[in-house]
């Protein structure tokens, strides 16, 4: 049985990373938990085990036949010594992702690119994964052309600290209290306060007025696809949402495919869930609030996809503005299927 | 100096209305109150007067010389007795907005529509009128071929009601309370729990498996613009915000414009305001966590943009998928220049 270690174990990726792993009934012999200095130490139940956290050195991936590197700057760090150590290193930063000698991987859709790995295999951004999940299947049938993307990402993409920054803002604001003065008092994880507001910015700007986030979603989705001719815009945004990120996608095709045909293909992909009746509400309802009628629609929403594997699309529906279109609403938990379970299954198919 | 009458007066527009008409000292002779029996004998102060709230009846519109109607069912009831007592009627529900005969105005927009009404003027949708403002420059500069749009609405566009049961969730929620619980017993405005969730749906749902709110920004949009071929998709979400509807919009043009050429015409355009300042920040933020840079980016939030009569955009890029195309984002009150400001401007067109 394999050796796993994880670094960023004590985060809220590398949390999932040991839920995922534990649900999966993945083979695990000696599991390495690592982290910074700052966790060195404590202490982590995972199945019948206790494992004490160990600071990450570059010493750390001695014996190890997978490395999980939760993200963030420890994968510039010490990426490179898991490699040279001989472990497959599973990498959910950013660091290497557009190298072209790093396979990015969605095991759905292209996961004999892992096999031609060098040691390092990428495991893409979370917003990329739960839109191409839905993409693939569309493009399988028959082709895109262009995409367009806006999302609505939950806090706990910014990990616990963003969980944490939200939580404080509405504690202050149901207290009466002012939430401009709490986020002041705050660690300010979001640039402005996320309470009770939207905020239009992930990730630093780049070039061109895009933010990072935005780019990631363009360049990773047509490396993945093999389609640098895919043609992409995203704009990113953050809500005040604890868990799992929605995207209103609407896409181009080369062929046009019904709504009904689009509903087929996606219920036939796996690890896709198609929640969709937009049963004709009456047009009679007393006050035009969908609530006074009892015939009850059902679309994918974050508050019930926490926690779960599959990513669920819904709203499928011909685009009215172009020949050949499709709009959909796409929801998935970002910690899930948009980074532990991906990077887990990345692992089985070495198995 | 003209008779006014306001009809739901006690509701969120409604309180909206008697703002609007004082802000902007619209000379008022008799001002009437006008809402459901239920109201009937409350007292509203409006600037050195105290009126008595009357219930709306047939006779209400006598010697009225506008009427403004804050929306829902009383439009369809009492509009055609206001207009037989010749009455100029502001309608603000969707009853008359797609009636050839009725304009539909935005008085920056299409002021000249007004003046061929024949007792009715409508008030566009909230969610229209706030993306038809940034529209409207790109529309004169270079043409509109298509735009897709997706909104970030806020819950008080579902009137005081909304507003409680967000307010009422989040209480809950504060007190360690279940919120699906709580949402199990309130008055259920929306269908779904929207204290940290998103729900894809507002409106009811019509064909092709799109929303009325959707079909409204469609129609109504090419009515304003007189442009039944400018091509719109449209995918309208509520968010748990409490005032201003935000939304992410792509724009392809037909003929290039460049992102800054773009923001000169959109701070030409009287009532929109840019705030854009992309700014990069720098790529070597120690977390990637935008927060850690001193350079602090610009853009509209609906935090922010909470009783002002403006609408704000920002985010304006060239898009990376077309040729010739723009992305922005636009945030604007939904109560004040969605709804009763454009309102008041149009009975301003008459004075």
């Amino acid at each position: 049985m394999p050796n796993i270690a994880i670094v960023g174990a004590t985060g809220a990726v590398g949390a999932e990373f040991l839920k995922v792993f534990a649900e999966r009934n993945f083979p695990v012999d000696e599991l390495r938990l690592l982290a910074t200095q700052r966790s060195r130490g404590s202490r982590i139940r995972w199945r019948d085990r206790e494992i004490e956290v160990q600071e990450t050195t570059e010493e750390s991936f001695r014996g190890m036949d997978f490395v999980l590197f939760a993200g963030g700057s420890a994968s510039t760090e010490f990426v490179p010594a898991a490699v040279t150590h001989g472990a497959i290193v599973i990498d959910n930063s950013s660091a290497f992702r557009m190298d072209p000698e790093v396979p990015l991987v969605i095991p759905e859709i292209n996961p004999e690119d892992a096999m031609g790995h060098k040691g390092i295999i990428a495991n893409p951004n979370c917003s990329t994964i739960i839109m191409a999940m839905a993409l693939k299947p569309i493009e399988d049938a028959v082709g895109i052309d262009r995409v367009v993307v806006s999302t609505y990402q939950a806090v706990s993409g910014a990990g616990r600290a963003g969980v944490t920054e939200l939580d404080v803002l509405i504690q202050a604001w149901a207290r009466g209290e002012d939430v401009e003065k709490a986020y002041g008092e705050s660690e300010k994880v979001f640039v402005h306060p996320i309470a009770f507001n939207i905020i239009p910015h992930i990730d630093r700007f780049c070039e061109g007025g895009y933010t990072n986030e935005e780019l990631k979603m363009v360049r990773e989705t047509q490396k993945i696809f093999h389609r640098p001719d895919m043609r992409i815009a995203a704009t990113a945004v953050r809500v005040p949402v604890w868990r799992s990120h929605s995207e209103s996608v609407t896409v181009e095709t080369k062929v046009k495919m019904s709504a009904e045909e689009a509903r087929e293909a996606m219920r036939a992909f796996p690890g896709l869930v198609v929640q969709d009746d937009p049963r004709n509400t009456p047009a009679d309802t007393p006050s035009g609030n969908p609530a006074d009628s009892p015939q009850k629609t059902i679309y994918p929403m974050p508050m019930y996809t926490a926690d779960l594997d599959e990513v669920f699309v819904g709203r499928i529906r011909e685009d009215v503005s172009v020949e050949k279109g499709l709009c959909f609403w796409v929801v998935g938990d970002q910690l899930r299927k948009g980074a532990a379970t991906n990077a887990v299954q990345i692992a089985e198919l070495f198995l």
